[in-house]
């Protein structure tokens, strides 16, 4: 069991849901960012030279796609859970009954804008202690990962995979990601270079995607910081239901963001955290 | 015209190819990488920790990706254009009657290994002293970047879209891509730091996937440093066809490798070099 985050959105008690409960938030997640996802589409890879022409002022597709994604999101859980929280990207805050629907329309806005591919819509459903269920969506790609702590399945299109994380258990054979060094301050990124330099490899970007990777077994380690609670909570069930772990670089509850580390196995991750040791 | 580059396989003279010529090469490139790219796929994302139970020895799937492709490629030319010259990645150098296909037939391997998708095929054929056509193919996302540095498109399922580099004539207004800092040498890194400093935004990793975003218009400027002719030929073509410019950081013939940019058109070009002089 996660210690309790500092900040739950004001929340003092964790929500009880039964296994037919988090079964249809599943299902919801899952249909829900599919549904916001390829409402982004139409947004991606525009050639803005071109529609700035059409427009009064300048078209930015990046903003219109993210709030076209969360407005979309945050209607379809006013209508399907009326009592229940919203916390969102561009939208912000709305108070619920305890348990609280995170959202980041498009995580990797930068990649999107760019024409890149690693991005996706991001949703999870945080119990007041930590998020039960999340998914992850790339329309583009057309890959659904969605996952419950318990199991984590990557859909796309017809196919459906069971995922699992790596059995890799040693620091020096481990694939690292981050999405870059931006984010870190001083001291986190002193603490990550000492990972790095333990690692076999290390790549960089990803945003969300790279968490999609730790928990198909291709990335064995994923951090960034400077987190956002929207940035990390949908990955958190994904990463946790395919075999891993995640915490904060202190070991303590991810839920809320800030420097954040993902690794594939107990073994694995207990050397990370000693590695991010504040010395 | 370019000047000549240093190294072109030992070849003096450039070969001259009709446009009928031309267009059978291009269709033969795109088709090709097509082919190869299906073959990387059962070995993209597979669990290594299973294979190794069921093989004598570390199964490396990475490896026999890049074999199976090079070799499905190098067959497929000596069949059709049983004089031509081949330089592989894997299989290296034959020399043919001066028209050479350069392969690179994992761009990315890292990314790959890694369960990401900025990666793909490269195929271009090379004239003595310029790429004439250029493939790159993505084939877990089957997008097809096809350049004659005429015209360029991208391919995808029944689509066909006529791609454009962006107009964007203000390198302070730019997005700039690189894959990562590690194949830097000092001097180019500092050159490359006075470039990043000036931008608008960067981004970290793609491999051969940022410059076919230069070439849609939503990279700005694409770089990277120490790159081997098969890295960068068969984006060439894309890149010019699409309305870009490629160089060496000092101006000359990028078809050899080394410190390469690529920009989205001539005067923000001009900028980038600048900012890239030696000082």
């Amino acid at each position: 069991m996660l210690d309790k985050p500092e900040n739950s959105f004001g929340y003092t008690t964790k929500v009880s849901v039964s296994q037919a409960q988090k079964a249809r938030f599943l299902k919801f997640a899952g249909d829900t960012a599919r549904v916001a996802g390829a409402q982004t589409l139409p947004f991606f890879r525009v050639n803005t030279d071109v529609e700035n022409k059409h427009t009064d002022g300048r078209f930015d597709p990046v903003t219109e796609a993210d709030r076209t994604a969360e407005r979309t999101i945050r209607d379809a859980i006013g209508r399907t859970f009326p009592n229940h929280g919203i916390y969102g990207e561009e939208y912000g805050y709305k108070p619920g009954n305890g348990l609280t629907w995170v959202i980041d329309p498009i995580d990797g806005t930068r990649a999107f804008m760019s024409g890149m591919l690693h991005w996706g819509v991001l949703l999870a459903l945080f119990d007041g202690e930590t998020p039960i269920v999340g998914a992850m969506y790339q329309p583009y790609t057309d890959e659904l990962f969605l996952g419950d702590r318990e199991v984590t399945h990557l859909f796309r299109g017809q196919n459906k995979r069971l995922l699992r994380t790596s059995t890799c258990e040693d620091v020096s054979s481990a694939c690292l990601a981050t999405t870059g060094y931006d984010w870190f301050s001083t001291e986190d990124l002193s603490r990550f270079e000492r990972l790095k330099a333990a690692v076999q490899m290390y790549r960089l970007g990803g945003d969300c995607y790279l968490y999609g990777a730790v928990a198909m077994g291709s990335v064995h380690i994923g951090t960034d910081a400077s987190l956002n609670a929207y940035d990390i909570q949908a990955l958190i069930p994904i990463i946790v239901g395919a075999g891993g772990v995640v915490t904060t670089y202190d070991g303590g509850n991810p839920s809320m963001g800030g420097a954040v580390v993902a690794s594939a196995n107990h073994t694995l991750h207990s050397q990370v955290l000693d590695l991010l040791q504040t010395t």
